[in-house]
């Protein structure tokens, strides 16, 4: 368990700055060099290094080439004289919620950037085509149609740097007014409707949104946040129904539809409706590697013709080293090898953190909800006080989690956690329970 | 003058598409294999491949894995009857405007991203920063103040996937209502204020912007589109004084600052202000590789203290492994061996266009101006005829110009164009002149 303890050179850092704080390290003194401190203490330069660059970051110290690190006041810098303090982000990282290196073969990955660079590098000279290489986006097609039984043409497909992205290029095509969704709500991407002024409509079902009026309609049909519940056949016949109606947009965004380890994957709305006023979206963070920022979506041909008389408008904003890399990731077949390996991981540590819940809950404190699907286990205290002793526990780590607006369920991702440390996790997450 | 011809895929691609188009390939037969074509016509496979896909890309053909390229009907394909026919978008490419291959080191670049992948490949496992990456973070607050006087926190520093993405956020978190700006507009940043519903109120001149109100200016004042006219010291004492009487937001874009061949680049507006009122915006698209989509923004402490409560909101949109290759490039100190070598290349294919042109204008049909910086050149002809003329040769390679509104004035980007070429090029451009 010492990796969920609080890191070295987090320790390191909090100490000098408390003796910053207390004025131990008056202001202008020079800290001791990284390597000195490194030897005096028996850690390693690296450590030392980031605990600085955290001091640094956090205006504690400035760093001048040649000469060190130099103690700021921290009531006064000087440069606070002219303006104010700018407070940093503390933006914890959570061991649970990452992808664990087993799961991606690197090594692959860079030797097909290598060959990217090798033969195709005249391309990276240029500029990116506004909708995103044709070489990706022709690998979209055919990986949607054969997974997804997604028909579209590859003119259709454009591929932007995230949900987020590709939802105001959609708002500023479509320019309507309202969207509706089943809570609880995407925060990203209702946040881009907030920033156009939509009206929000959320509903709690369905037949709620069968009742309603909007303009769009955003929803994962195939898997509903947070318990990966799939929206049947009927559903969906009548989402579709309801769109003809309204002559509204059915966005869907098909997140980790591939991530159902004891049913059937779903196929997806824009299947059963030719693609007619169906926006299907989908993202390779989860899928793919979380740091690289790629996702895609499929306009329908009615917003189609309007993109492209305004497509020159928009800017590309993945890299198109990063688009050729994936095109040609797909295409060698690599992808659906990853993909294949991916799931068959993610079911086996899904098994595995069932099954050593199941054995936690002797006296019955929760039920567990959402393990057939995704990347996290839902969590039904049967009271406040047991859902606290969790959570305090998470925090001490620190581990991500979620609770369900104030009830006693909590959300909890395990995708950051190795399969051989979750016996012990699991003990320690139920401490004093 | 053979690579400014039309290329041989194109021809092919054409040819058969005038064969789909008069029916003399029918519907549903199979396009001759790319091997045996390329046999045929003693040409490369690669070549018949492109012009193949470029007839998969417009609908003409379908792939059929294992079988081949099948001729669609090009009056009402099979899936037509099922959805509207989807119309490509043509985007043309211009060899004038990129990058040539001498101006970057892509064996460097490779070298580095290998570094990043060995070092730090445990990075690629996490997700993005909402900001960007703290070590590119900390890479630009360096090289922003050593070369631009740009005095800030790396705290304030946010990187995103182009301008119109960080205008995004901008938007998002200020809230105001119009912007100013010198013409000609800056099309893609004022299509994201459009889409905010912002009023518009371009101006011809700074002094005009004097009198108006508004709650943003959005200017390049080191650079100022096409002329690369720089504001003077008053100018920047105005606007300075002018954003605070109006409670304004100044937005520097200070692209191609450093691209001045006989003058001085001159100080940023966030120097003269301690950056009060200034959102100071950079971007590496231009100054690096153009396939890399990479800008970052200075926010004011103002903003940032907004920022600050809301950046989980926001998504990172470049990926980390191009941000971390960009923060070690930076580091190694091979960003700045790139632009010294950068900008000495380019003075060089300036002062050598620049004396070809005038050459050329024995008869003085035309006057050259905006040749101290920038990649490109504007000619004011002295009748629309010669502009005309020279229009005409552009278009017949193509080559990418630019009308100033209505005008006989032609913006002439050469980046593209490689020294060696240029006096044949300015040959043909004024053919029949």
């Amino acid at each position: 368990m010492e990796k969920y303890n609080i890191p070295l050179y987090q320790r390191l850092y909090e100490d000098i700055k408390y003796k910053i704080r207390r004025n131990e390290y008056k202001k202008n003194t020079k800290l001791e060099s990284i390597r000195s401190l490194a030897k005096k203490l028996d850690i390693s330069t690296t450590t030392v290094e980031k605990a600085y660059s955290q001091l640094l970051i956090e205006g504690y110290v400035i760093s001048i080439p040649r000469s060190g690190y130099i103690v700021l006041s921290i009531d006064l810098p000087e440069r606070s004289k002219q303006k104010p303090l700018v407070e940093p982000i503390i933006s914890p990282s959570y061991p649970n919620n990452k992808l664990t290196t087993d799961l991606f073969d690197i090594k692959n990955y860079k030797a097909i950037i290598n060959k990217v660079i090798n033969y195709d590098s005249d391309k990276l000279y240029t500029e990116c085509d506004p909708r995103g290489e044709v070489e990706l986006r022709e690998e979209i097609r055919k990986y949607i149609l054969s997974e997804r039984n997604v028909k579209c043409d590859v003119n259709q497909i454009i591929i932007g740097s995230g949900i987020q992205n590709l939802l105001h290029i959609l708002l500023n095509i479509s320019k309507k007014k309202s969207v509706t969704y089943i809570t609880p709500e995407f925060k990203k991407a209702m946040n881009v409707f907030r920033a156009y002024n939509y009206t929000l409509k959320p509903r709690k079902t369905l037949k709620e949104i069968a009742r309603i009026k909007a303009d769009y309609l955003y929803i994962s049909p195939s898997n509903i946040y947070p318990t990966g519940e799939v929206i049947k056949v009927k559903g969906r016949n009548d989402i579709i129904k309801w769109s003809k109606q309204n002559d509204a947009y059915i966005i869907e965004d098909d997140y980790n539809y591939f991530l159902r380890y004891n049913s059937y994957t779903v196929p997806s709305i824009h299947s059963y409706n030719n693609g007619e006023n169906v926006i299907y979206m989908g993202s390779f963070s989860k899928i793919f590697l979380p740091s690289i920022r790629l996702s895609f979506m499929v306009l329908p041909v009615s917003l189609y013709n309007i993109y492209k008389d305004n497509y020159s408008r928009f800017s590309q904003g993945v890299s198109k080293l990063e688009q050729l890399t994936l095109a040609r990731f797909m295409k060698e077949g690599c992808f659906r090898r990853h993909t294949k390996k991916l799931y068959n991981l993610y079911k086996e540590k899904n098994e595995v953190i069932t099954s050593y819940l199941i054995k936690q809950n002797k006296h019955k404190n929760f039920k567990i909800r959402g393990n057939d699907s995704n990347l996290h286990i839902i969590l039904d205290f049967k009271t406040k006080y047991y859902r606290d002793t969790f959570i305090r526990n998470c925090d001490r780590y620190p581990l991500k989690y979620e609770i369900i607006n104030g009830s006693n369920s909590v959300i909890f991702p395990y995708s950051g956690i190795e399969t051989k440390d979750i016996p012990k996790l699991i003990k320690a997450l139920f401490y004093n329970m």
